[in-house]
C-alpha cells in the first residue's frame, strides 16, 4: 500500500515513521509545499519519497491531511474531485466547517475525519516521534458519513498507532476541543505575554521561574502558522470559552479584593476536583 | 548537628530525607501539628524522631519552618524570643510581612529567609523525594540581614539540596513570585473551575483532554491549606499581575471577536519569545 502524507511535520511525520515502522511493505510518499522540510523529512528516514500533491494523491490508496486547518478547508473538495476511490484522511484540529465544506460532494464517503488528540508545543520534522500517538485518544467525527471501507482503513491505521478511539460530531468535537484544548493555549499566550512584558520593566523577572511556571506557559511556544486557522475557524467556541474563563478569573479578583478568603479558600478547594480527571 | 523540620509535608519531607542522606551525623526531628503526618514522615524515614515544637527547638541547632505562611508569620516572633543562639530558616513562599514582623527583633539576625523555587502540585510527607532540590534556585531574601554565621551554616545546607543561589530584597522577591508562580496557579484554579462548570451540561468534555490541558491545568491540584495564605500575604502583588492578566485576555477576545487575524498571529508570536527563557 502507499501511503501519502501532505504536511511533514510533528503530525504528520509522527504519522509517516510510525507506519514506516510498524507496516513494512507500506511506502510512504510525502507532500511539503516547504521544500527544506520535505528534505528533512527524508534525510531523517521519515518518509520514502517527496513528491507533488497530485502525483502523490495519484498514486496512494490513502491521503493524510496533516496541514493547516485553513490549508485543510481549501484543498479538500478539490482533492475530492480528483480522486478515484482513494481515501482521505483529515487530521484537522477542528471538524464543523471542513465537514460543512464537503457535505454535499458525491465522494464525501471517501473523507475519514479523526483528529489524534496528540500533539507538542514543537512542530516540523525534527518534532516527529515514534511514540507521540500510543495511549492518546483518535476522535472519529461524523463516522458514519464515511463510506464502510474508508472507515475501516483508518481503523486498522489506529490500531497500528496504538490508540483509543472515540466518536462524536463535529459541532461536539468543536465545543469539547474548544473547552480542553483551544482555551489552555490562549491562557498560556496570554500568561507568557504578561509576564514578558513586566520584564521590560523588571529584568530578572524569569530568574525565579519554575516548572509550575513552565508548565502552564509551555503551549506559548506553538506555531503561529497552526494556531492561528483553529482560532479562526472555531472562533464561536472559543470566544465562548474564553468569555467564561475570563468571568472565573474576575471572581477571583473580586474575591481578593474583598480579602474574603473563606471564599478563596472554597475556590481552590473547588478546583481541586480537577484531580478526578488528571492520573 | 541536630536539625528540626517544622512542617514535615512536601518541602520539609523533602530537606530532610535530602539532609539525613548527605549528613549522616546530623539528627532531623520533626514537628507537626498533624500527628498523622508525623507518624508517616517516621515510618516513611523522613525523620529520626518526632517531637513538640518546644523540644525540637531546644535541643536544635537549625530550625526550618516549612509551614504555611499565616503559620510563619504567627510563630516566627515567639520562636525568636524562645532560642538562644540557634539559626531558624524560613522557607516561607512570600516574604515581606514575614521580614516586617521579625525586623526589629534583638534576634532578628538569627533568622535566614530562603525561599526554595521547587515544588509540585501535591503535599504531605508521601510527597516528599530527594531530588526535589536538585539543580533548583534558592532565593536568599534579605541575607545582609542576617548574622555572617547563620547565613553560612544555611549556606552549606543549600549546597548539600545541590541548589543554584540569588539574591534579592523581599518586595522584589514577592513581586516576581507573583508574575512566575502565583498567577500560573490562580490561572489554572480558574481554567479548572471553567471546564468543570462546563463538565457538568456537556459530560464528556475531558474525554479529550490531552496533554496540554493538563500542563495549564495541574497546578489546580494545589492545597487550599498552603495556597490561601500566600495570596493573603501576597495580594496587593497578585491583584496587579492577575489585572493585566484578565486585560491581556480581553485584548485576545477583541482580536477573535473583530476577526483581526493579522493581529491574532502576531500576538501568538509574540507570545513565542518565552522560547527565550523555557529550555
Amino acid at each position: 500500500m502507499n501511503i501519502a502524507i501532505v504536511g511533514v511535520g510533528l503530525i504528520g511525520g509522527s504519522v509517516a515513521i510510525t507506519l514506516k515502522q510498524k507496516l513494512a511493505a507500506t511506502k510512504i510518499i510525502g507532500v511539503d509545499k516547504n521544500e527544506s522540510n520535505l528534505k528533512k523529512a527524508l534525510q531523517m528516514g521519515l518518509i520514502d519519497e517527496g513528491a507533488s500533491l497530485e502525483e502523490a494523491v495519484d498514486r496512494c490508496e490513502v491521503i493524510f491531511l496533516t496541514i493547516p486547518v485553513d490549508s485543510i478547508l481549501s484543498l479538500l473538495p478539490a482533492l475530492l474531485d480528483r480522486i478515484a476511490n482513494q481515501v482521505i484522511i483529515d487530521m484537522g484540529s477542528t471538524k464543523e466547517r471542513i465537514m460543512k465544506a464537503i457535505a454535499d460532494h458525491p465522494k464525501r464517503g471517501r473523507v475519514v475525519a479523526a483528529h489524534p488528540m496528540a500533539g507538542t508545543e514543537y512542530s516540523g520534522p525534527e518534532a516527529a516521534t515514534t511514540d507521540l500517538f500510543k495511549g492518546k485518544m483518535m476522535v472519529y467525527v461524523d463516522a458514519t458519513n464515511s463510506d464502510e471501507d474508508a472507515f475501516e482503513i483508518m481503523d486498522s491505521i489506529t490500531e497500528q498507532l496504538e490508540m483509543h478511539t472515540t466518536f462524536m460530531n463535529a459541532y461536539e468535537h468543536d465545543v469539547h476541543t474548544a473547552y480542553v484544548s483551544h482555551i489552555s493555549h490562549i491562557t498560556s499566550f496570554a500568561l507568557a505575554l504578561t509576564v514578558l512584558e513586566k520584564e521590560k520593566s523588571q529584568g530578572r523577572i524569569f530568574e525565579l521561574a519554575g516548572s509550575g511556571f513552565e508548565s502552564t506557559v509551555r503551549l506559548a511556544k506553538s506555531s503561529p502558522d497552526m494556531w492561528t486557522p483553529i482560532f479562526k475557524q472555531n472562533r464561536e467556541n472559543v470566544l465562548e470559552v474564553l468569555q467564561e474563563h475570563i468571568k472565573q478569573l474576575q471572581n477571583v479578583h473580586e474575591v481578593l479584593t474583598n480579602e474574603d478568603y473563606d471564599a478563596f479558600y472554597k475556590l481552590i478547594k473547588k478546583s481541586n476536583k480537577i484531580q478526578r480527571i488528571l492520573k
